[in-house]
């Protein structure tokens, strides 16, 4: 049994839960899953016990309305003993059209920070899973750092993921151990101040950025050229959909968060910073959640001859991301029960875009899975 | 050191000479050779010491006469010692504009055989690289058959490279070893015949079919999609190219062939047998040597969303294979000195669209990278 | 009122059908129908009052039941009266997975062309649509010749279209006025054969092949380019479907008819003969109706500068025709109702791959529509 | 004979110069020039009589040197004679790696005019061509705006082409008639000011900002969706490049501008506004004057069906429009010739993005085409 509890009730965690569901009842198969059933934790030893949002027509429904929002076919009755609880927003959802409280506009960060673990100790997750809206954020140099900002109530300073990756730490020093999966750019895997909490408090922390449409492809074409020795002159990539996330990056702030966290892979991959052009660029309504990704990569082959590749897609990408909670949810749980606290790159150079500690760096996602899989005891898929 | 036997001084085997050339110059760079500079031996120790064709417009001219065809710009005195010898054809150039004249045409196979084996004892080649067009065949199932078809001088049943290959299985007899690299899709590496052929006379086959353009590339991105468990419903994937071996594919029978080579791939890779359409599927003149590709490959993702990904190229085909060829050549003087005869797995893995021996699966390119490093006494270049 | 009779209820046919019907109700706009309710005859106008084919699966069915093999959702209770006829079939159904039975399999062709026009009398349709699947043909020098195959009973001269067209001209004679629209490669309005017999026999006659999906695209395209007087170098264009009208083309000599139509534009529209590959490719199952499309266009601007443009696209094959069948039965009773017997070129010049008469050429769409328009007696849209 | 003075010795200026040239070598053929020898004037007969620039690279030196820097091969005696003078930036080269200096610098803007309409007397050209850098500009509502900012010395509100225009004017009047090319997206042709000056001086304007790449093509395939009336969703299209064009559009202020001459083109050919996202995205300077270009578009085909098309394409920026550049000095010395002042919109609706005057609407620039030949006096191309 993995105990979930999700932050941010919005597209990715109402397809995690409708997908989990489905899965259980057979409806569908694991597709989009990596680990499909080779875990000796299953799919349906998931169960979701809490739910955590700021929306005003959110807050205090149960789980199965609101999943409804984004998928209409079915009932889910195993949903409706979950009630959506208030969470906290701080500058997250900024020029978004959501009419949004918080716990902070209540009492103070300490004060919320205390409610959250007290309703954590009560729902008793295994996993805690941050799927709210991309933020702007500055990552923290120090513990003390952290601890100081939110003694001073500091609302600018603090995102809600930091905020909510304290609570975290602090509920598994509380119950001897617990994980945090951090699927959104803002860096608690990739801030050595989190860190170090997490090594101290016995969390887990599984980030940043769920390693989700195009740029784990772009990482995959790159790694293709270079283990040929193509010389890539430059790198295009395009990214547009019509869902809240590209709403959100419509802020400048907020996108260049982004843009850092996406924009590594090159030299890490390749080993020279090609000039590259890497990005998510617009919001288009009719694009919904399925959106369109455009690549174009320019590479000098031998004796100078000089290639070219497009690549164009349209992604489903909640469904993408969704997909891979379903394993760092049981990839959480195993790691607590191993004890291994701190941020796990075995799993983050896999499933994550900007995989942490902070000084790891990118490798081609194809080697990071069959590592993967070592870590968690599968064998090798290809050998 | 490394002494090179061209068969086929096509589009391939003209830039190879010419882009050898033009490192050993530093006029460019080690773009489109994997191993680049990493291996003991050198690009600069290559020397190409023979020539074959069947094409009367080459035979009896020197090599810098002949790569002019294909490569307008400079000289190449270092080539103009070699000279084109006469070769063997059989069925190889139906279909194509060539006015062809083959030993066999003077003399049986047998005679046309030794007559080969002679002249390699006189060229002393390390390595023998066959790149000679696209031809249909039919592979043998033992050695007799190969023996008994040059006995009664079955021009039908026996193709150019098979004659090659057998010749340079009995040059490598008589010299101690020696090395042929199957750079077309006819098997060789995948022939039991010709690889216990090839273990009892010490020669090092590395074959077949040089893994350029889209089958690789196919290979990586369906990789991608596995290791994610997305089910993968369909894959489409077209090429079309202006350049002789596309002409040749326009023959029904040549074409078959290919088809057969390039389909491995998908069963291989996704563990299952998903539709797909892969071929070469037509010649346009005016793409020449810079071919076309475009692939579409549909799957579902979590939750049942259907996803798309359309891949299109414009890629110099035969740039891609030499700059392969500069590396297989040096590996095939190393397995000759590592004593390695027969289809050496781990070479052919990552270099081979059809990687022999028979009984050996595709593995995605980037773990066979990594093995071939391995193999060759190089570092792993992702830890 | 336009009472229409449909010949070939596959998917073309039955998409026709459920999409009038769901316009007739409201559930729908008029999109993908060219003029939409511009027409003093309105969708609602058209009734459906006859329906043939020859799978035995079909063949005394009524039209409800059939279409919802190719439409699931909802119930269609005005289609229930037509019950769907035995026609012909002839070779036009080689290759494909069908258990066929046609009226030429319990009489002679004679006969069954005056069973045909009997039941048409009875049924009383002002235009016949043909939709059955892509034929291997061989157009008619004259007249004569046609009543000549019909009369040897000669079935592999004939065709089912031919056939059907001529059943359609005997009943056009007899009722004083009728249409004939064939949306299928065979040529009628391109057979001076059969637009002979049309005039003399008053049969409107619209062909050949229904304008849909790549080759209308390819013509706007590169009329774009002609008007900037860019040089066409070289244009690939693939298309590859999973419907029965692809695994129809599978057959070679089927497959021929189609390549001959569709590179017609090419010199029409540039001027010159550009180098050209563009053909239906291949089929794939899992595509369905909705194919895939592939076009390449390399070309040369000011200066000498080299440009390329690629296309891909998911298009819906029977939906799109189904719409330009809504517009050509209206336009068809237009017709008869003018008197404009033989093949219309206004209308097919539009409308259609392969516009007749044959002696005329295919023109920029853009500029047909408007003609197309004037034709019946609309405005121009862009003034 | 046309004699033409170009204001902005850049990319578009230099390749309009090389390519004139080589064109009346007979080196190259009249690619990309719409209207190729069709004209009575013909190629042959246009003559650069003046260049302007603020680049203190380029003022002073003659013009093959200066076309140097943008092709390398070839001598161009005949540029030799004309010496690049010095114009006015203002701020429109913001954000650029360029060292200007401006006749603004030295003196008035007034009096700067008052140098540059003398200069033009002397230098006495049919035809001035605006290619100077895109600008962010505000529209004036009158003339006596223009006029008070000149006399305001008001270097914050003009631009630099709003004074070549407003000198283009006075030279006009000075002279009886001359002809203003502008092809970059500052409003001339679209601001009422500019044409009442334009109408009032003698002075032809054609503008604004010339119709290459991709637009143009998205408004000939939203054509052929329209005219089968599938309803257009969503539209999506990318460009990036890498020359100074681009450059200068990574500044926030330029880019607005030319997003507002983009789209207008949606409306005016559908007839309602699909939502769409175009515009210039981003500058990746190995992409070099050859952009690279996307566009995705979904439309609703018949009985609901959803179809996708997705272009791409690599084009040549420059030639692009220089090859229509080659058009207009011609038309504009017929225009001058017909006495038709002001805005032109027979010309514009082809070859420009955003056809001014202002009332004027987009339409398929196949129409456009054939009513400019017509205004041309030249016979249609398709009939």
């Amino acid at each position: 049994m993995v105990k979930v509890l999700i932050l941010g009730q919005g597209y990715v965690g109402s397809i995690f839960a409708v997908g989990v569901e489905r899965i259980k009842r057979g409806e569908i198969e694991h597709h989009g899953v990596p680990l499909a059933d080779e875990l000796s934790i299953k799919v349906s030893d998931i169960e979701i016990v809490g739910s955590y949002d700021v929306d005003k027509d959110k807050v205090g429904r149960n789980l199965e309305e609101v999943v409804r929002k984004y998928w209409k076919d079915g009932d889910f009755p195993a949903l409706r003993n979950v009630i959506v609880r208030k969470g906290v927003h701080l500058r997250s959802l900024k020029n978004l059209p959501i009419d949004a409280e918080g716990l902070e506009d209540e009492m103070s960060l300490s004060k919320a920070i205390e409610t959250l673990v007290k309703e954590f100790e009560e729902l008793k997750p295994d996993v805690i899973v941050n799927v709210c809206t991309t933020e702007a954020f500055k990552p923290f140099k120090s513990k003390d750092e952290v601890i100081k900002a939110i003694e001073n109530n500091d609302k600018e300073r603090l995102t809600a993921t930091q905020v909510y990756a304290y609570a975290a730490a602090l509920y598994a020093e509380r119950v001897g151990g617990a994980a945090f999966v951090n699927a959104i750019p803002t860096f608690i895997a990739n801030d050595p101040a989190f860190v170090d909490i997490a090594c101290e408090k016995r969390l887990v922390v599984f980030g940043d950025d769920g390693a989700t449409g195009a740029t784990p492809l772009t990482a995959d074409v790159i790694s293709h050229l270079a283990q040929r020795n193509r010389y890539v002159k430059g790198i295009v990539q395009f990214n547009i959909g019509g869902n809240m996330d590209f709403l959100a990056l419509t802020d400048e702030e907020k996108n260049q968060s982004k843009e850092f966290t996406k924009s590594s892979i090159v030299k890490d991959i390749l080993g020279y910073d090609a000039p590259h052009y890497i990005k998510p660029t617009g919001f288009l309504e009719p694009l919904g959640d399925k959106k369109f990704i455009s690549m174009h990569v320019e590479y000098i082959s031998f004796n100078g001859a000089v290639d070219e590749l497009i690549v164009n897609g349209r992604i489903n990408d909640s469904p993408a991301l969704a997909g891979l909670l379903v394993d760092l949810v049981r990839l959480g749980k195993i790691a607590v029960e191993k004890g291994e606290y701190g941020a796990v790159y075995p799993v983050n150079a896999f499933y994550m875009k900007n995989p942490g500690p902070f000084d790891r760096k990118n490798i081609p996602r194809i080697l990071a899975y069959e590592k993967m899989r070592a870590w968690a005891g599968l064998g090798a898929r290809h050998s």
